[in-house]
């Protein structure tokens, strides 16, 4: 077919931060690559700025720069919209005008595909156009595409991610030096991997919102963020990384996302690891997703999770996609709808548990604690003692147990006197 | 568009072993996942087979099977090829054949893609039709189609992979087990991860073939098999393993294909990897390809490199790519023209190197080994001497040195009087 367009495929970029910038100059620096591999010349036709003033020293005409976003999206002279700016509005209403005047979008804007999804997809449908956001999980690492292409043939079973860096960052601090919470987030803070306001990291916010995109790809599914259980890593101490450690095991902020008996499970919640597991090997900053698939077997994606560079290589494979498409006169790559499907409860998901117990070091103990396990159908993995002044340490790996089994043999050995505390309770995810 | 082809699209399979059986189950498993993924049924028309009265257990009809090749390609009922018989002929004259009928093909055939990819590309590219290998590297690991749609926008400079299963299942069990190279090469056969004959994988040839198409891609280079310059693992002993992790590192054979300077440098050897590098934690028979992009960064996909269950899983997400192309009448996805670019010697290629020398334990046998390394440009990292018995043994090493230095280095330590012996000589890779 021949290129609708005189050969060029014009762009309007909507933000201009880190993603914006970085995009920009990777356009101009790789034109020719580009040119090449989309079979069309890609033009920085417009991008929207918040200040019109400030110089940011990109290889652009100050005339491509603009405050008004709405007109971009209606310029006759932009043939694709690229979302860069985040947040929720604007960004919805200028996406859904682009896609309703028939233009591709590409979007980086994990908040807003994570809540408004469907509504997203369905408008793309409707117009016949791209909707891409590989950027929008996992900053550079490749997912949606090979979650929506290079498995299309297969059935996903489970995707467990480490899709937040910063506390990546912080847990591998927390392993390598021993440090508390508290200090690793200081240092993280320092050096400009945390905000000033932790807690959209901390607390799993920012994992919730990725799984909840990773679930309605993998699943075809509509997941949102607030259908996702969350935990974060706030309570994690130097103590539990290192009993971790002792049993082999490395603690991560794991992103769940899985299917079976037509429900869908998702959640965010610090695990312990096995050594030898492909994400324990995931440190400082990186993201990975490990995917298990029927036919595929196991499979890990790896690389860095945000930045500007790696987002912007992610924004721009799917500009070179939708840029394909536009001068092909072809029709978008579309999401089916998104099924309704049952959440799983959080009181039905299986998992290992880890738990360490303060008891008095007296005979008779591990009966009575043994006791309230079997009765809530908590089968014993392994325990280790350890002594503490007259105290002992129990520590507890459990088989599969139904989360509310587990929290009921919590609740149980919370009564038993000779239990003194009921420390960490924490996942064990990923073992044979 | 509307679906050119009554909603369904036609496939002929031309080999029915371990990938074809894996993918004929597979399409009959996952029909309605396909179909509403691909936007049009996949049905098989045709498999070809070489014994027609054997009975595979599979859900089609007997005559669906047929032992004519030829046939099958010029079947006008036959819309797709698919061809995992693998090897040169006759799978080169029916790929041939099949696009210059204008049939997609999607192969699993790294032999082929790695010897005569340019040819098959062009072909592919003269028909308007899709030619996707996927599987041809890498088995169920998503790579081909992330080096050429996701990092479009990119540059790549570095591909550094563990391609083949065989070896580095062969390497976990020597570095674990401190199993000598002969005792894990028997385990690996009885376990049927290695061939009675197992030069194609110890020696690198795999490696090679699979390295050739990754440059290919990466680079859009023509790059083929006989072009990489090829080390096995056959001469890697438990000593070594255990000097490496001595010294932090872990023992991987490589496959690593770089661009600088116009030139593509390609080669498979053993090396010594970081414990913390992410190649590290690629153990028994997993593949993983790690990726340095200039936007991007750091990149590792990671997955199993072989078997049925996963380069069927690779061919059929294919498969529905072409399938969706072929029902919509659209052009396939085609490599650009591959270049002609210069080969960099392996003499050029720059690494830093692991030496092991046995030497006579007498003062002054330092100073004479140290001045021909600085006489020969070589900078020395690190040094460990340990004693065994009266001689010392020696461990060097270096800063990245040029190829050609570090061999006139090892030559000239050769005529030493103290030094007894040149013992390992290993690259290193993946250090900061």
């Amino acid at each position: 077919m021949a290129p609708a367009l005189d050969e060029r495929v014009r762009v309007g970029i909507l933000g201009c931060g880190n993603v914006g910038t970085a995009l920009v100059q990777l356009i101009h620096d790789n034109a020719d690559v580009l040119q090449e591999r989309a079979g069309v010349r890609i033009e920085v036709a417009k991008v929207v700025v918040r200040d019109l003033g400030r110089d940011r020293g990109l290889p652009l005409p100050a005339a491509t720069f603009t405050t008004d976003a709405a007109a971009v999206v209606h310029d006759p002279d932009v043939d694709i919209v690229v979302e860069v700016m985040g947040g929720i509005e604007p960004a919805r209403t200028l996406i859904a005008d682009a896609l309703a005047a028939g233009k591709p979008v590409v979007t980086a804007n994990k908040e807003l595909v994570a809540t408004h999804g469907r509504e997203v997809f369905e408008a793309a449908q409707r117009a016949g156009v791209d909707i891409l956001f590989e950027a929008s999980v996992g900053g550079g690492i490749p997912l949606i595409r090979p979650l929506r292409e290079s498995l299309a043939g297969d059935r996903i079973k489970r995707v467990t991610g480490i899709v937040n860096g910063t506390t990546n960052y912080i847990l591998t601090k927390m392993t390598d030096e021993g440090a508390s919470f508290a200090d690793a987030l200081r240092e993280a803070q320092r050096l400009g991997f945390a905000e000033a306001d932790p807690t959209a990291d901390v607390e799993g916010f920012d994992a919730a919102a990725k799984v909840a995109i990773i679930a309605s790809i993998a699943f075809g599914a509509q997941v949102v963020a607030s259908d996702v259980y969350r935990e974060g890593i706030t309570g994690i101490t130097a103590s539990d990384i290192e009993s971790a450690a002792d049993l082999g095991y490395v603690v991560k902020l794991l992103a769940v996302a899985e299917e079976s008996d037509g429900q869908v499970a998702v959640r965010v919640h610090p695990a312990m690891v096995p050594e030898r597991h492909p994400l324990a090997a995931v440190r400082d900053s990186f993201n990975a997703v490990f995917i298990e698939g029927e036919a595929v077997g196991e499979l890990m994606l790896y690389g860095r999770g945000a930045g500007g560079g790696p987002t912007a290589s992610a924004v721009l494979g799917d500009l070179v996609d939708a840029a394909k498409n536009v001068a092909e006169g072809r029709k978008g790559a579309t999401i089916g709808t998104l099924v309704a499907r049952p959440i799983r409860a959080v009181d039905d998901i299986e998992s290992q548990y880890y738990l360490e117990l303060e008891v008095a070091d007296q005979p008779g103990v591990l009966a009575a604690i043994a006791t309230k396990f079997g009765e809530h159908r908590v089968s014993i993995r392994s325990m280790q003692q350890r002594d503490v002044g007259d105290e002992a340490r129990l520590i507890f790996v459990t088989h599969t147990a139904r989360e509310s089994d587990l929290r009921a043999t919590v609740a149980a050995l919370g009564n038993v006197d000779e239990v003194h505390r009921v420390g960490s309770v924490l996942r064990v995810v990923g073992e044979d």
